[in-house]
């Protein structure tokens, strides 16, 4: 449960001592500060902190002792972020202080796990000072062990080092980091000599050498630079909101209704969490932290578990260095390509690891591989195919009016014609140019109610002699998702009779239909509804065998077994796909496969928007001919763009890998009573207990997606606000490091609070939330 | 007129050695490397080169000589690449050969002009072997340095490394790059220590390690990798454009018309080059290269110079090292941030430098920002924007069907809002669910005819009694953009009466507007258009005047200077803002401010896809009440991603460093004859030599953009293939290392061949280019 916030207080200014390599003088200049600064800011406390000390001198410094207890990783962040705390509560009364923590070996000199330093104390994000390297080839060790802090996103404050006037490495580093960087380098001259170590000449010897420098300057001038970045740090983030607030327009956000106050600042993040800029005054804070951390103590930065992960797109942690290092490398190889007749390695093997993972999931219908950049543009293309496969086999005119087949609810991005496919609502037909063109089928929906699974049919369910109406219960989630028992037992025919005596009152009033499109099993922004997948298959089922409805005149046959049928199938696997309810493709849950697939959010873990619409050769088909004015009208300047590419990859293969061994078993097995079906991060037991709640209509779990229903007394949808309360608590949640160290930023939608993990996330995590929900609930 | 291509050979395997550090043993192992090479295939040719060898041992690498000639880094490159060209073709009939070029130092030692050595290698992307360093701190040495290299684009194929037992480095480093990057290490014992350097006992002593260590197979091993890793490189890349072929699905492309052999395969990109497979057969080449390269000797890799900018989005050149930095700092910081009622630095800082900009080049209405994720998706929300504003102020009801107002020929991307924006051609109009929304003026374009700056405009422009036709000339193209002068002169005044006709002629039909949209001078994908800028003036300021004729019945008054009237403008700046003209907005040519303004494509260098859509208050406050179903309905998952946010602050610092501190004077002063209005980085003699060529039907150059508009007895238009021709033969232009050692790619619109650089692009490229085109234009 230690989960450590980053070191940020008002009045206590803390700094990690990294060094370009061992030797190259840490020591010495983290006791040169802290000498500096007691003498300088008398009144102020003045810290150090050596975490990974492995005796004498620095000479084991990079091996793991194995004869001492290791501490976890995620301990020794905590102890250091305690102790820092207690430093920073300590001063009550003084004007501020310093502490300076100062690291073992070089940036990646491995810590006590063996975790590499960089990486382990990535989570406090202490601004750095890095002692560069003074010695012959110091300026290349420097230069690198600043890129590899800045890729983990570290801010160095400046670059310390001595003058070694044989290689002067500090007049090219100085010139290098200020041109290039804009960060300060800061040299003196170089200790002297040890003559007889410890001895007591010896020791007065660097006595003197730290009164020297201190008293040249240069020290100091490195503390008041640092105090006035810290400041200027301190009041820009404190700003942030109010300044965003001024400029920014934000997206799906009623302005009106925002103050600074609500708009949280985020100062980072990694993993699962956030480090948002703390707003609560002492007034706020529970009592017995109130009392530990008065306004001037308190950290200025709360850890914040990204519930919504962050949007629905991170699987793999805020921060991941392999998705970084990823980027940096196409972003080295190639920076851009431009992707008209031309191929680059990265686009060309996630086009091969896309089609390869579908087929693996269940689909053989898909060879091609279009790029665009979001989920919303990707709707368009395959919007796009879907429709001219259609026309183009029917023999429709071009200004024939065609509609799309698709769900009540349904949300496919915000580009026009990614809205024309959702149906009416109070938000989108206030935009001048939408036109929902289709026909939208309200789906039977499942949750978990009461300690039952429960379909719930919407009125109207009827066909064929066939009616349907209420709920239908079930064992398990398990068994809904069981679509050939159920399909054997008959329970589709009632919906399929419903579908086909929907379209043909829309066929018989001579509406025409291009492709139906769908986001397999949950309808996400549209409320987080989990459909039943039995209604899915049935409706896709129709469809494909319903080429005589559709254009009666065509008497075309299939050709072979990839061929579309009826209508071409779009599914947008924009966030359910690749990973989120536990599979690569949400698809094979319906054991169906799409004509057209269009991917994004988790395909590049969060890094840079990209998106992957795969089609059928029979799709593809449709826009070949001789003439040039057939092509797909459709393209972006960073169509298929190294960096998004090769993040990708790189985001699937450790996904993969994590499938492939197992690394969820501890959520498959036994704790959610889940089978291979469908299992969840989210206990079984939680949401039974949810479900029984008085407050929740309904509640359901599926891969790393909880969706808790709340009771709505004035109506669900995007005007509810019952599920406001909720959230607030959970944000409110942080109650002193000793109980929960961290609170849970959620989103919620209209009467809907979700919460959502990542394909990384922890158990401990989960079930911190799990209690936090079990006492936050009213 | 240096310039070198990536070291790539069928039979020639050549690798870069670079240190973790400096004395690590690159010297040894590449000893070791040349004697295994040399005994385990000794039919192959084994070369050995240090480039950067400045004295006895080490001692001085790092440092530059000052008393020695400093090599220029490109001549440096140059004459690497000619020596590796001949060990490739002297060993004709050999089977192969191995080429091992040591570097100096560390990998970011300095090469004699002070660059870093992996920043100065990097054109010639060989693949690397590492030698980590196993001493104390050798772990992080190491593990830095390789991060210093990937994010260069380097491919490391083997860290090599000695076997301290004391430290044991290698068993760390073995399992961390074997796991996490899945890169070979290989270990070696450590030579014996010298007991009295140079000696003859020393000398044997070593002789006897190398020896053993040869014979332990394990520098064999490494060889075995290498050749393996090689040929599978080789493979990979020759089947690329096939293999694509199978998958890709690319845009605005007949695939019918396409072949494997017409996809280029891409291997990397810097500067201004890409690396792209050398196609051509010994056949293809001038005789004085069929001669010199047998196929199997002959470069594999190809420099190209990227004559379209990459499409358009190059300011700062291919791989532009500081861009990647700043796109895995914000990786390495924030990975994903959601963007809902949140803050985080990157995205308020380019806010401000974007408004801060836009107000420098003179628009003082812009003060909000609204992020989406490509110029597509930035056109959708400026047309929400704009239709709401005007919808709201004149009291239109919901469903009133509005248009824009645009010009012919018009570009604003894909989806189907921002097609729905340009006028119907022979492509969208066989788009499904497109429908031109607007009317579109046919504008009056400048071009340099036969020696002389020309207006020419389209028949019909007439209104108020006034009329126009032909064609104007000009004396220079600063002539044109002087509107004040024309305006003193009255040259709007048709123009103006032309447009007051037409929309009269529309709306008095009952048609309604709700915005004018138009990309400001340049039509881009429409043609390359340069359009009069009076023209566009006289538009917009008809428009702005126009409340009366577009909401007759309205009454009300603009609210200050910077409130909207008439109709809200939206200006395209997504090809023609940010330095691709040569100013920050291109909008300041016209002396005119937008209400709406669209950003992306130079926004961040190529490397991530990002738009910004600046707004002016009072179109935001359109969108401001209690209900929050009139927000903006719009926002994409990876909305103002912190990784596009922080590269586009780094692109934007630079080039407005760029312009402040005069980089581009060479091509401002004299050479082009232009002056400050407009001025080009293609010269002024090239494009008056190119006006009275008889192939050429007209030409402009205006910031790094040329066009050259050829005539084309079959018409214009997109399925004109006149510019095909020029385009081949540019292509074709790599003539041999003597004369000129790359070709042009470059991109064509119907009968346009255009050529676009970077911000970066320098004048000796630029002139060998126009060289280029004058021998090759027929």
């Amino acid at each position: 449960m230690a989960h450590s916030g980053s070191l940020l207080w008002r009045n206590l200014r803390v700094y990690q001592i990294y060094g370009a390599n061992t030797d190259v003088g840490k020591t010495i200049f983290t006791t040169a500060l802290c000498n500096a600064a007691s003498k300088l800011y008398s009144n102020d406390l003045t810290g150090y902190l050596k975490p990974v000390s492995t005796g004498p001198g620095d000479a084991a410094d990079e091996q793991s002792q194995p004869h001492k207890t290791i501490p976890k990783d995620a301990d020794l962040l905590s102890s250091i972020y305690s102790h820092l705390s207690d430093a920073a509560g300590s001063g009550t009364g003084n004007p501020g202080g310093w502490f300076f923590i100062e690291t073992a070996g070089g940036v990646h000199s491995p810590g006590p796990s063996g975790t590499s330093q960089a990486e382990l104390y990535r989570p406090l994000r202490c601004p750095v000072l890095l002692v560069g390297d003074a010695k012959l080839g110091g300026i290349s060790t420097t230069i690198s062990a600043f890129e590899s802090l800045r890729l983990r996103g570290y801010d160095i404050e400046a670059v310390l080092l001595f003058e070694d006037e044989q290689f002067r490495n500090y007049d090219y580093l100085k010139s290098y980091f200020e041109k290039k960087h804009g960060v300060r380098v800061v040299s003196t001259p170089a200790p002297p000599l040890s003559e007889s170590q410890g001895s007591q000449e010896d020791t007065e010897r660097m006595a003197r050498y730290y009164k020297e420098i201190v008293a040249s300057g240069r020290v100091k001038s490195v503390l008041e630079h640092l105090d006035e970045q810290h400041k200027a740090r301190v009041t820009r983030l404190e700003s942030l909101s109010s300044q965003g607030y001024q400029r920014i327009w934000w997206p799906f956000t009623q302005q009106k209704l925002l103050s600074p106050a609500k708009i949280t600042a985020i100062d980072s993040a990694s993993g699962d969490f956030f480090q948002t800029l703390n707003t609560s005054s002492p007034e706020d804070l529970p009592e017995h932290q109130a009392k530990q951390a008065p306004a001037s103590q308190k950290p200025l930065l709360q850890s914040s578990f990204d519930g919504s992960a962050s949007w629905w797109t991170q699987g793999l942690g805020h921060a991941n260095s392999s998705l970084t290092l990823a980027a940096a490398y196409a972003g080295g190889r190639y920076g851009h390509v431009m992707f008209a007749e031309a191929i680059h390695e990265p686009a060309l093997a996630l086009a091969e690891t896309l089609l390869k993972g579908m087929r693996d999931g269940g689909n053989s219908r898909l060879s091609r591989v279009f790029y665009s950049d979001d989920g919303s543009t990707g709707v368009e293309s395959a919007l796009k195919m879907g429709l001219r496969a259609a026309r183009t086999r029917y023999g429709w005119p071009v200004d024939t009016k065609l509609g799309i087949i698709g769900l009540e609810g349904a949300y496919h991005g915000d580009t026009i014609g990614a809205m024309d496919c959702a149906d009416p609502s109070a938000y989108n037909e206030k935009v001048e140019w939408y036109e929902g063109k289709g026909v939208w089928f309200k789906p039977p929906s499942v949750m978990c109610r009461r300690g039952k699974w429960t379909v719930k049919i919407p009125a109207g369910f009827e066909g064929n002699g066939l009616a349907l109406a209420g709920e239908m219960e079930a064992e398990s989630l398990s068994d809904v998702f069981d679509f050939r028992a159920r399909e054997a037992r008959g329970e589709h025919r009632v919906y399929e009779a419903h579908v086909e005596r929907v379209l043909k009152y829309h066929l018989d009033k001579g509406r025409k239909f291009g492709a139906i499109m769908m986001e397999p099993i949950i309808l996400g922004a549209g409320g987080m509804v989990l459909v039943d997948p039995l209604f899915q298959r049935a409706l896709v089922n129709v469809v494909r065998r319903s080429q005589h409805l559709f254009s009666p005149e065509s008497v075309q046959q299939p050709r072979g077994e990839t061929d579309w049928t009826g209508l071409p199938v779009i599914f947008d696997e924009v966030f359910t796909g690749l990973y989120r309810l536990g599979r690569f493709t949400a698809s094979s849950f319906l054991g169906l496969d799409a004509d057209v697939s269009i991917h994004a959010k988790l395909l590049t873990g969060g890094l840079v928007p990209l998106c992957a619409t795969l089609a059928s050769e029979s799709i593809f088909q449709a826009f070949v001919s001789n003439d040039k004015t057939d092509a797909l009208l459709h393209g972006h300047s960073y169509t298929a763009h190294p960096v998004g590419c090769q993040v990708a990859l790189e985001s699937l293969r450790q996904m993969q890998t994590m499938e492939s061994s197992g690394s969820w078993a501890e959520f498959q097995n036994g704790v959610s009573g889940a089978n291979d079906a469908c299992w969840s991060i989210w206990s079984s037991p939680l949401v039974e207990w949810l479900s029984r709640h008085p407050s929740v209509a309904g509640v359901w779990a599926l891969g790393s997606v909880m969706a808790i229903h709340l009771e709505s007394p004035g109506g669900s949808g995007y005007t509810s606000t019952a599920a406001i309360a909720l959230r607030d608590a959970l944000r409110a949640s942080n109650q002193g490091p000793a109980q929960n160290p961290w609170n849970v930023h959620s989103r919620v939608l209209g009467n809907v609070l979700y919460l959502m993990g990542g394909q990384k996330t922890e158990k401990d995590v989960v079930l911190q939330i799990e209690r936090l929900l079990r006492q936050h609930l009213t």
